[in-house]
């Protein structure tokens, strides 16, 4: 079992930083009208781990310097404009009913539930505009069968991170095997934060790589337990610590990984998980530092 | 001013059968959870005009037996599921709350509205995952600057239709001038109009070509034609001949052509517009019989 030492959050604080300033010059590059523009805002600036564009970063930098970094960049930005548009529509009334995001009013808190829909139909179109886009580039500009892939990847991502909700929603209130939870999860969390690893690792690794399929079994690993880890904060964690409404789980008759197994084998499941995720990262020796440092971080993450 | 002759809608009624089946096999190509999966089909399957579908195949008609006709049907799948998303979401209670599309319940009416909501946010996944798939593909495959550029096109009008949207619910019982009227529909209806009949130009004509700015000229004609056309609908038809709610524009205060300019000057400006649309059909002389047709039959449809 992989001990934890002392996480240093220097990668994840410079990716939050790097996110942030790449999703302002994303957002400001669009043409948006009022309240449209605020809501999407709203929706985006407000914070979180940035986990997705941290692991696409990170992944990247496996190849530092990589010609291609402005691809790698747009797939950051939209990923997270994916991961955002979903919260946004999560929140709504008819799907969890949560007035609370990140310690702020969600998304239809502020600016009504038709505006909060608007915002996120238009995050998920604006992804793939992003994608597509020169963003960022220099001289570089990037081949058009490697942001076909990223396309490919994202999209499908995105409609499996839709099956997982749907498959989440049927489950409440039913008692699931762990097969079935973890289908859930995958798709639900899983597919996307898999997917910001490997739009970068198509960018920087040809097709034929060996370094791919290492950072598919890593991708798999980590997203699954990012949403064992989720599940744990929601039992052990607070409001306030959480940003959002802690014990929704409980309360809304959730299967998750504690109610299924109890939160002492969830625990011991999800530090599993995460030794299979270094185990992948194994083939990258040391060049994996920034992919592993992130990895440790999540799992001690406590919100 | 053009005359109408018969129109002749065997193209329209081929191309419904064409897009149909290839809707049929684009959805059974996706593996769904029930409920989303009866809701995906409900909301694709009930039929409708397949406007864009249509224009995406007469476009591409101007080089018939083009080598690159796979990518032109997975453009008609990817744009008509866009438009699909886009009604599933509109019909929800905080947008339109219509409970009656193409004389069908909405696709909330009949799964409630978190699936409803799912279901719209999936079909625009799915309207990428097709066009970046082999779908339809037999011996050539296309290059990917060209699914590049349909993927730009598909998602640059995605997010202006969404934009449209806001801009048309912000002038709901507002007096907006021709030139506003204009810039709302420009966004809502036209963008992915002309996105329909773009997608397929890219796909047969090399970017340099004079058609391509000929077909955009058509495209911006006619997409602002058929909102035109659907606003006098709305006020000169019934709600069986259309298959919604019939005068639900004026029982809202719906910013209309008829409301602004009055029902006749609003024909006469319809028509204008279909002229200019047929004028820079000219450009292609017989070439363009079928786009040619579908313009007349949009102008003479009735509902």
């Amino acid at each position: 079992m992989t001990s934890i030492p002392n996480v240093n959050t220097e990668i994840l604080t410079h990716a939050q930083q790097q996110i942030q300033q790449d999703l302002t010059m994303a957002l400001d590059a669009f043409s948006m009208p009022e309240p449209l523009k605020s809501a999407v805002y709203h929706a985006v600036m407000l914070g979180g781990k940035r986990v997705r564009p941290a692991l696409c970063y990170a992944t990247a930098n496996l190849k530092p310097n990589h010609p291609h970094y402005a691809a790698v960049r747009r797939a950051a930005v939209a990923v997270e404009l994916i991961h955002c548009y979903s919260l946004a529509h999560d929140d709504l009334p008819c799907m969890d009913n949560d007035l609370l995001r990140r310690g702020q009013p969600t998304c239809h808190a502020a600016f009504g539930e038709d505006t909060a829909l608007l915002a996120g139909d238009i995050l998920q179109s604006m992804a793939f505009e992003v994608l597509g886009s020169r963003l960022f580039d220099t001289q570089h500009s990037v081949d058009s069968p490697i942001i076909l892939k990223q396309m490919q990847i994202l999209a499908t991502s995105s409609s499996k991170m839709v099956c997982g909700q749907v498959l989440d929603i049927q489950a409440e209130g039913q008692h699931v095997d762990q097969q079935a939870l973890e289908n859930i999860h995958r798709n639900k969390t899983g597919a996307l934060i898999q997917a910001a690893i490997m739009m970068a690792a198509v960018t920087i690794f040809d097709g034929t790589d060996p370094a791919i399929p290492q950072l598919r079994k890593f991708g798999q690993a980590i997203g699954l337990a990012f949403q064992v880890q989720d599940d744990i904060l929601d039992v052990v964690s607070d409001t306030q610590t959480l940003g959002k409404t802690a014990g929704k789980d409980e309360q809304v008759d959730k299967s998750t990984y504690p109610a299924l197994m109890g939160l002492e084998q969830a625990k011991a499941y999800a530090q599993q998980l995460h030794d299979q995720a270094f185990a992948a990262l194994a083939y990258f020796a040391d060049d994996a530092e920034q992919l592993s440092q992130i990895s440790q971080f999540l799992l001690s993450r406590k919100s």
